[in-house]
């Protein structure tokens, strides 16, 4: 694995799969007793976050302490960046103080890529979200989840159905997925009103469909995608009502869903909009497995970007 | 005791002062070298405030810390909270992250006991004050407090005389006073304007009185309220040098309380309103040991809700 | 040492010279595999910020846990010192929850002082800046950087030559500097417009120049200040283009410096104002190395108000 993880394009099939691996690994331990590990003590995880996350945020947060890792929260909000202080400054402030990885969280598509290039750091790189481009450890707690729920694509995702249903246009958490499952090898149709579609969309290796009903019937996993407000400036479409009626998942459309299939959204939901109450708390719904599976895959990332020993020759000791 | 501490009503006389004795226990420790136990290692206590209150946050979060627990603060200020996640939500995502502990403080009186019971947890629940209605930690530390003065009420408050004095309408630390001082077996008299009297006063079972001044040699606890401008919507008093001439503990009142009377008052003081400072720095204020106590008072009840292994055999080992 | 770091008039040149080697010391371990020592488990240290400042916070949350402290931060915003309490209910409060020392920010100078002076605390108080005032740890850590870039200065700083640039009227970094580095023997120099001179610097031991070029060829240090526009209500200069002009560091100026000079700014820096961006990241810039020296003089100053063991015992143990 690289030495950060700023893009799914940074991982191969095996190294995604070993993530994987690592984190069901830590999934076994963290049944036991003693929830917390030695392996990143004396390390210094810093969560950047330029925007609010407080989910991801404590994510991280509870994955880099389960390892015993120091955690430091550094929100942009009143910090010198106010101040006018650049990233560089800020990037080389956290070097300086003995940072061994970086959460970063920015509005700006490329944030983490360019901090991590630009030798202002030697410090691991994770990017938790810039802009509308990359959300990687939420494609890989997904792929995680999925997995748990079909042990029959444990080595690969060779013949699974994936459908994601929203803003595509506007959600990282869309593009990471796309990038993250189809290199494992499912099948991937991206289901939205045309406006919400982004125009590359043709580079991907997905199916486009922009009727939700259609698709139901021939999905294992259905991804239900955020309808972000704050990020629509103008108006994708006519109402909140309409999107409702034509992209959301209300009780018929979750009935009409084949009997295994499972239901996905990286929350917080807007329930009533995007998803119904009911969907989201019915059998189908994986949504708590995701939240709980993210703090595993995080630690994996931590374990596999910054640890030394191995994993269970720590926790042996 | 229960899975939760949510109301002073879910504590029988017995479970309270065993609350108090195990603070008393760790008292002892805490006087020696080392003030941090090793008792609740590996767990995690997550600070839920959707208000803001940095005494009680930290009081939690120290004693959280003293038993090596990991503690995670969560403000709902700029969290998905505002971006229109419900309760829910954010309870199961805490509880998908493994927490062991959710201590919870809402503007709305029930906010805690819904959390408990709404099946969307399996975390143990502190309510650390809902809306007006109970802050049932509040009411053991001042408990505790008064006991340490009062060491011939060690076994029961029989006998006790307290008087609650100032905005008993919007206090939920009267109101777990009241249920807790009278469960252990005091005399308590409320004393307020009438229009800051509660209607449902006749159930309690206290005496009510609009004169300050008749009380105060009859007391062995004076009890002072804050006065909360900011749940004061409508006018409840003429003025607030009016309230203070009327209901204020200047040094003329300080000096007519008996010889080994106390004055309590749950912080943070309006100095010059409902106490002047002369009576918050006496020797008869014991508003710090308040705070003191808080810490191990709190200590006691995630060990109790949290802890396995005995408080004592886990200190030798 | 005192049992408070107020100002730099608290120390002799003796006992800052024992911090830098402390801090020496420290800086040797730290270059090992583990970053953690012992030394102040079980200890607290409270970050009391009444201003915002995300980067001392961190060096001196960094410094605590590294030496195994638990932290605890206190942001006066949304704390109720916004809902009328004083400085001294908050410090009595931080007091009775255990904390061991409290690092104090505030915007009125003298602050730090009257905590420390009240008696209404117990703990070790570190001025972490008070107003226009003094920032001795900054002082602390500039002299070790200095000391680590000529050690010829070891003993001694008799016969080094340092410039201060800048807003000195409204710098409470400026002040410190001038402080201990003259205490030291270092001869000092002042250079700014006449109006950002503060009226008593006649008693300070420094020479004042308002030519920033006839200076340049003259000094072993040039430390660049912070143009401070929230600090200045009132017009100081005429635009920022002509401060820039005539006290910025521009290319021109940094290779006017001699060949060993070094280039120092207490960050964050204002690229194109008070610094080019060329100078910040010359190999003359020391900014980066300030940073990571202040973790580690921070560390010594924790430890030798704080610590009992030796640190050497400690590290071994």
């Amino acid at each position: 694995m690289n030495k950060h993880l700023l893009s799914i394009n940074d991982l191969s099939a095996e190294e995604a799969f070993e993530i994987l691996n690592t984190a069901s690994e830590l999934a076994k331990i963290s049944d036991g007793p003693m929830k917390k590990l030695p392996t990143l003590r004396g390390r210094t995880v810093v969560n950047l976050f330029f925007e609010d996350s407080t989910r991801t945020r404590i994510s991280f947060e509870s994955a880099a302490k389960r390892l015993s890792a120091d955690v430091i929260n550094f929100s942009a909000k009143g910090s010198s960046v106010s101040k006018g202080e650049s990233l560089k400054d800020t990037a080389q402030t956290l070097q300086a103080m003995g940072a061994d990885a970086v959460v970063i969280r920015h509005g700006a598509s490329g944030a983490a890529q360019r901090l991590a290039d630009s030798g202002w750091i030697s410090a691991s790189v994770i990017n938790a979200g810039d802009g509308t481009h990359e959300h990687p450890t939420q494609a890989l707690l997904d792929a995680y989840t999925i997995r748990s729920k079909f042990p029959q694509f444990n080595q690969s995702f060779d013949g699974l159905r994936v459908a994601i249903v929203g803003d595509i246009l506007h959600s990282r958490v869309a593009r990471s997925n796309v990038l993250l499952l189809t290199k494992l090898g499912a099948s991937v149709t991206l289901v939205a009103p045309p406006t919400l579609i982004p125009v590359g969309v043709a580079d991907w290796k997905v199916k486009v469909s922009y009727d939700l009903d259609s698709v139901l019937k021939e999905v294992d996993v259905l991804m239900m995608l955020r309808v972000q407000s704050e990020r629509m400036a103008n108006s994708f479409f006519p109402s909140e009502r309409e999107y409702s009626r034509g992209y959301g998942l209300d009780i018929t459309r979750l009935n009409s869903l084949s009997k295994n299939a499972i239901v996905m959204h990286p929350g917080p939901m807007n329930r009533g909009l995007e998803i119904s109450a009911e969907s989201a708390d019915s059998h189908k719904s994986v949504v708590l497995d995701q939240v709980a599976n993210g703090v595993l895959v995080r630690m994996a990332v931590l374990y596999q970007l910054l640890g030394g020993a191995t994993l269970i020759g720590e926790v042996s000791a």
